[in-house]
């Protein structure tokens, strides 16, 4: 096992009801004036908005309203909030959304914090030296934001999604109610699977040091999302399943399965994060798509690891039957395996070559994610 | 799953040499004098005492001494501890050892803190409001004390082995080094195994609501307990071996295994504290003798899970098939499974049973372990 520190000090509020204490727990953290950040009007059909604005109120927190964050957030919009939040004076960024609201609340807290333009912490012009207190209130089970200090924003000038983490963007408190998450389409729910997925089979098909300890853990989390996934397309209202599937994720990306790993990269998500910035495809849809086709690519560098991913989760002997079993079940529950069905064809492969090779600089793996190996990946793509 | 708050503020800092940096540690907490708490001399013979007093001196902090600190940690040296903490104004508690004495340590840091006598703290006599900063340096593998906020104590004077638990006494940094480990003997070592086992299967089989997930968890944690002792009792050196089985001590009782299960008790736990604390059988030990005999009274409480761990760590069908399988594994590694291994007779269980029923009522399940019951498990591990 490689030598690792591991430190996460978020307070994970998990259950039915618990969107109702976040005035508490604002309260408790002295916090008195909020930056509420979410996406779409959805919450304030479906009572959330009401929910947590009448726990603000009853402890004494004034919010100021920043709505309209989308998928695959963007720069322009984590700018417009600094400048809200500042102008506001909050003490605080409350995110009511899923991975992007929450990517976006981390990364206006530590732009609020920063003198310069917030896009130099993304590209290490700038370290994160300090941020407002991030809390949220998940509404979308997938990215892990909600227990880790990453946040990752695209750039639409430069076509470029990156990403922050620092100590200062853990969340202090994320509510993680499953009964919010069941009316979540059928759509964000494959495509989170698959998000998930791709979080625990980065470092356990990529890293050189690879505890078995770790492999056992991912395949907990992988067969925990096929099993739940399959009972929520059939009943979006199991609230276990739900809850099984929420905690999953959280734990796929806390940063436990990764501690005492080494050597280990994320290819796919390098790959795809192409394919959202130029196309701006569902994350989740674009990494159900590369992860078949980097693993038929990559498999004969860690050919007892794809055994082991076959035996484990699909009770399979051969690591080849392993990638077409996990590419089967993307195809049956409804998300994409092709770039075609992305609207992607291979006219465009080589503009999104030129930007997985920029990329692959900025994830540090460019000697192996050369030119061609980027086109032979999305060339199995097609 | 069931509704739960997981918050562990615990920073690990795992891996070679890194006790070496506990004067860092302690500096970058504003700490400029500690009570270091130990056991036998033993550090001071290998050069870990060395070591840490070096870490020290280099960031200016002073340390008064505090060694002797025994297995099955008594009050009477919590006391003294305290006494001396308080007579020298530090402003920290550093544990060098393993679960006991870093048990003592978060019992000694609570007391400061405390007007009154400590052990109404175990008692609920008073909460804890508060706790001087502890922080530890691991050498031995067993408690998972390190990466949470509980702390066992026994009271010699009423022969009750109870335990403390609260946000103050999580600690700040814990140190485990899995090559300090590297010494501890082979009893000790089969011991841990079993307590890291006894951590895991307590919820695993008594909780009412278990998700799937974490029983994945548990048997991931279990089966690497097992694989690993049987490599490091060939091959005590073997580092990644020892760092595997460090981590899966820690990850059993970091409250992970449990965050979302309800209905849970630890009725091995409640039978050894009992014997540990009349008999001052090492805790792994007397575990190793309870587990199977608990095992196969409660079977048929639960049968379907009981075939699951057969299935799921023995590979085998059968749930009975399953118990006896980890008390043969028990026998094979030279882990007591009898209650004559640990010089106790037929002519001791009554004394026994009176003391786990006072602690029936402690641990909140006096209700199901009755006179009669607690004779038919005691009688089965005879």
């Amino acid at each position: 096992m490689d030598n690792f520190t591991f430190f996460n000090p978020t307070k994970i509020d998990f259950g039915t009801d618990k969107e109702q204490l976040i005035g508490q727990h604002l309260a408790e953290h002295g916090i008195s004036k909020v930056l509420l950040c979410y996406g779409s009007e959805r919450i304030k059909r479906d009572g959330l908005f009401q929910t947590v604005s009448q726990s603000l109120a009853a402890h004494g927190i004034e919010f100021v309203e920043f709505g309209g964050i989308v998928s695959n957030p963007v720069l322009s919009k984590v700018r417009e909030g600094i400048a809200l939040a500042r102008g506001h004076q909050v003490g605080a960024v409350l995110s009511v959304g899923g991975g992007s609201v929450l990517d976006s609340s981390k990364a206006i807290a530590a732009g609020v914090a920063y003198a310069g333009d917030v896009w130099d912490l993304f590209i290490g012009k700038a370290a994160i030296e300090s941020a407002l207190p991030v809390f949220s209130i998940l509404t979308l089970a997938a990215t892990g934001s909600e227990m880790n200090s990453g946040a990752v924003v695209t750039n639409e000038a430069t076509k470029e999604k990156f990403a922050i983490q620092s100590v200062h963007t853990f969340p202090r408190v994320s509510i993680v109610n499953p009964a919010l998450m069941q009316t979540v389409s059928r759509d964000y729910l494959v495509y989170s699977a698959a998000d998930i997925i791709a979080h625990c089979i980065e470092g356990y098909f990529t890293a050189t040091v690879q505890p078995k300890l770790h492999s056992r853990m991912v395949e907990a989390i992988v067969k925990t999302v096929i099993d739940n996934t399959q009972v929520l397309l059939e009943q979006p209202d199991n609230y276990p399943a739900r809850a099984e599937f929420a905690w999953a994720a959280t734990q796929a990306l806390n940063g436990l399965i990764y501690a005492g790993t080494a050597g280990f990269n994320y290819p796919n998500h390098m790959i795809e994060h192409a394919l959202s910035a130029l196309f701006n495809v569902p994350h989740g849809a674009g990494l159900s798509v590369i992860m078949p086709a980097w693993m038929k690519w990559y498999y004969q560098r860690n050919p007892a690891q794809f055994q082991r991913f076959a035996k484990q989760v699909f009770a399979l002997d051969d690591g080849l039957q392993g990638i077409a079993a996990l590419e089967n079940w993307f195809d049956s529950i409804g998300t994409p395996t092709r770039l075609s069905q992305l609207g992607i064809s291979k006219t465009d492969l080589p503009a999104i070559t030129d930007v997985v090779l920029g990329n692959a600089q900025w994830f540090g793996i460019a000697d192996i994610y050369t030119k061609d190996v980027v086109a032979e990946i999305l060339q199995l793509a097609l």
